[in-house]
C-alpha cells in the first residue's frame, strides 16, 4: 500500500494534513474543545439547539420507550412509529404530500440520484454543488453536465446543447462553502420552459430561509414547484439524518429503488425523536431566524471594513477568503489561541487556492460576541497580512 | 415522472410491494409491531441489546453531557471526545491499529472503496457481497470482476486471467442474506500468493463470531492478515454507524480521502456513547454468544426435519427458501397473524425465484419460544404447500 504513504506525504507538503478537534462539552456558542473554553463560530447548529433541554427531554423519552438500536433496515425491522410520524411532519412542513428518512444527506442524494436517473439521463449540476450529489452522479451513470456556479445563462446554453426527454436539473439550495442562495425562481422558470425535473438540496436552507424556516424553496415561494426536494436534520434541526419529499409516488419509488435507503440500518429512535421535537421549534419560532440572518448581515458589513474578503451571503455562512491554504489554516489556529473556533476549510472541500475561514454564526451570538470576534480577527490577519 | 408510476404499477404486479411494519415499542425478543405483540425472529439485534438498560443509561449520560447533535461533519466540529475513545477501542477490539468511524456500513464500504481504488485497479468481489460493496465498486470506476458465491476455484481463475498490480479481493464476512461465512483462510492465501490487498466487511460478524466476539476474523485466526476490515455498530452493538480498522497510515489516509467520511455531520455523542457501553458488554460476555449460535444450530435442524428447504449457517442468520416472491410474502403474513415477525426478503434484495423467510435469532429465544415459533411454522408452512 505504497500509494497510501506517498499520498499521505504530498498533503503533509502541500499544508493540507487534517486532524481532529474533539469537543469535551456539548455544542452550544461557548463550548470546550481540548477542555478550552472557546466561542464557537464554525458550527452547522445555527439556531443553538444541539443543547437545548427540549431537545435533551424528547431524547430521553424516547430512550425509555424505544430503546436505543433501530436493529433493522426500515423495510424489515428498524421502522418505529416515530419514524412515521417524522416522516409526515417533514413533508407537512415543507409542504409537501409525502417524505422519506434516509441515515444522511449524503445517502439521501445518491440513493435519490441513482433511483431516478441512469445512462439514458442528462444532470445539469452546479459546478459547487455538494460532493454527495456529484458522487450521486457520478453513480447513476447519466451524462453529467456542469454549469457554472449559480449562472442562467450558462445553463441555458447547456440546456439548449444537450437536449433529450429525461433531463434532471439539481442544485444547492444554499451553497455550503459559500452562503450563497441558488436562483431558485430562476432555474424552475427554465425547467418548466424546457420540461426538465428540478432537485434542490436544502441542507443549510431549512430552518433558516422562509417564513416558517422551511428553507430556501419557501424564500422563493416556490412550494410545489420543486420536483424533488432533499434536506438534513443535522444542521439547524440539531438532529442527524436526511430527508426527500415530494409527490407521493416519488416517495414510494424511492422506497422501492434507493439503495442507500433499503440497504441500511435505520436511524434509531432517540434521533427521531429530536427531529420530530426540534422541527416543532423550528416551526414555531420565528424570532432566532430573524435575528441570525441579522447577526449575518451586520457581522459581514464589519468584516469588509475590517478590508477582509468575504463572499455576498444572505444565510448564515460567512466566507472569508484567504487563498492560500497553509496561511488560511494558520490563521485558524491564531483565532483559537485567541478563545475562538473558526475552522480553515481547504482543498479538497473548496477549488485550489480559494482556502477560507467558513464562519457560521448562531442565533444567539449577541454583539458583545460578534465585537470580540471582529477585535481577534482584526489582530490575527493584521498579524499574517491578510488585511 | 411517468416512469415512475410504471414502475410501481410493476412491483405491485409481480408482488414486490413493500410497506413498513411500525414497532411500537423497543426493539427486543417480545415486541410490539403496530400495537400489537409478537416474538420477534427478523432483527439484527442478535444480542437483544436494543433495549439493555445499561445501553439506556449510557445513551441517557451522554445526552445530559454532550447534548443531542454533533453539528458537523467530524473534520470541523462533529468530533467530540467519545468519537476518540470509540475510534480506540473498536481497533483494539478488532486487532488492528486504528480505526475510523462513518455514520453507516453503506457510507464506509463506499467511502473506503472509492478512496482505495480508481480505474487502474481490479476489484474482485463475491457475486453476494453486500449492496453497499456493489455500489462502491462501481463508484470506483475500477474494474469489478464477480467471482461465484464463496467459490475459490472461480476466484482464483479470475485472478489468473486478471493480472496486475493494483488489485483488491472484497467480500462480506457473514453474507447478509443466507447467513454462511466466507472462506477468508483460503481468501487470505491466495491474496498472499498473488499480492492483492484483502477487504472484508463483517456486519454480521461482529459480536457473533469469534472467541471474543471480533467476528469472522477472529474466527479463522487471521487477525492481522486483513488489510482492511469494515464493520457496523448497527446490528449485535445495538447502535448505529459504520466503521473500518486497519493500519495507522490507512486510517490517516481514509480520514484524508473518503468522502463519505468528509462530507457528511457525525454520528450523534448519544449514539458513540451506546456503541462504546455495548463493545465493553460484547467483550466480556461471551456466553450470549455460545447461546445464540446453540440456538442457530437446533433451529436449523428442526426446520429441516419439517422439511424446509434451509441453507447451511453457521450464524444467527437462517435462510428458509421458498422461491415464490408473493408465496414468500404470504408466508410471512400468516405468520405474524400467529404472532411471530419474520420478514420475506424478496428481489432486489435477492436474487429472483430465491425469495426466503429471513430467520434471525437472538441469544435471548428460549427453547419454548424456538418451539412455538416451529409449531406455527409447521402450520403455515403446510397450508402454503411449502412442506
Amino acid at each position: 500500500m505504497d500509494f497510501i504513504d506517498e499520498h499521505l506525504n504530498h498533503i503533509k507538503d502541500k499544508g493540507l494534513y487534517r486532524d481532529f478537534k474533539f469537543f469535551t462539552s456539548s455544542q452550544s456558542k461557548y463550548t470546550s474543545i481540548d477542555n478550552r473554553r472557546v466561542l464557537l463560530m464554525a458550527s452547522n447548529n445555527y439556531l443553538d439547539l444541539c443543547a437545548d433541554d427540549r431537545l435533551k427531554e424528547a431524547a430521553e423519552k424516547a430512550i425509555y420507550t424505544y430503546g436505543v438500536g433501530s436493529g433493522g433496515s426500515r423495510l424489515i425491522t428498524g421502522s418505529c412509529k416515530l419514524h412515521d410520524q417524522l416522516e409526515k411532519k417533514i413533508a407537512d412542513f415543507k409542504g409537501a404530500e409525502a417524505a422519506i428518512i434516509f441515515n444522511t444527506g449524503y445517502m439521501a442524494n445518491i440513493g435519490t440520484i441513482t433511483a431516478i436517473s441512469d445512462q439514458e439521463w442528462i444532470i445539469f449540476s452546479d459546478e459547487l454543488n455538494h460532493a454527495s450529489i456529484i458522487d450521486g452522479c457520478r453513480l447513476s451513470g447519466a451524462k453529467v453536465v456542469i454549469y457554472k456556479h449559480c449562472n442562467l445563462d450558462h445553463l441555458q446554453e447547456k440546456i439548449k446543447i444537450h437536449q433529450g426527454k429525461k433531463r434532471l436539473i439539481v442544485t444547492d439550495g444554499v451553497f455550503s462553502m459559500d452562503g450563497d442562495i441558488a436562483p431558485l425562481d430562476k432555474i424552475v422558470e427554465l425547467a418548466k420552459e424546457n420540461k426538465i425535473l428540478t432537485m434542490v438540496d436544502d441542507a443549510h436552507g431549512t430552518g433558516v430561509l422562509g417564513d416558517n424556516g422551511a428553507g430556501s424553496v419557501e424564500h422563493f415561494n416556490l412550494k410545489g414547484d420543486i420536483d424533488i426536494q432533499v434536506g438534513t436534520f443535522s444542521k439547524a434541526l440539531a438532529s442527524e439524518g436526511g430527508f426527500v419529499v415530494g409527490s407521493k409516488s416519488l416517495i414510494e419509488y424511492l422506497r422501492h429503488k434507493a439503495r442507500s435507503f433499503i440497504y441500511s440500518t435505520a436511524l434509531s429512535p432517540v434521533t427521531i425523536a429530536v427531529s420530530l421535537r426540534s422541527l416543532d421549534i423550528v416551526k414555531n419560532e420565528r424570532e432566532p431566524r430573524v435575528k441570525l440572518l441579522e447577526n449575518s448581515k451586520w457581522f459581514q458589513a464589519k468584516l469588509r471594513k475590517l478590508g477582509f474578503n468575504v463572499l455576498e451571503s444572505k444565510t448564515a455562512i460567512i466566507a472569508l477568503i484567504i487563498g492560500n491554504a497553509a496561511k488560511a489554516r494558520k490563521l485558524s489556529e491564531k483565532l483559537f489561541e485567541e478563545g475562538i473556533f473558526i475552522t480553515a476549510i481547504r482543498p479538497p472541500t473548496v477549488p485550489d487556492n480559494t482556502s477560507r475561514l467558513r464562519i457560521t454564526l448562531m442565533s444567539t451570538h449577541n454583539r458583545k460576541d460578534l465585537k470580540f470576534a471582529l477585535e481577534r480577527l482584526k489582530k490575527a490577519g493584521m498579524e499574517l497580512d491578510v488585511i
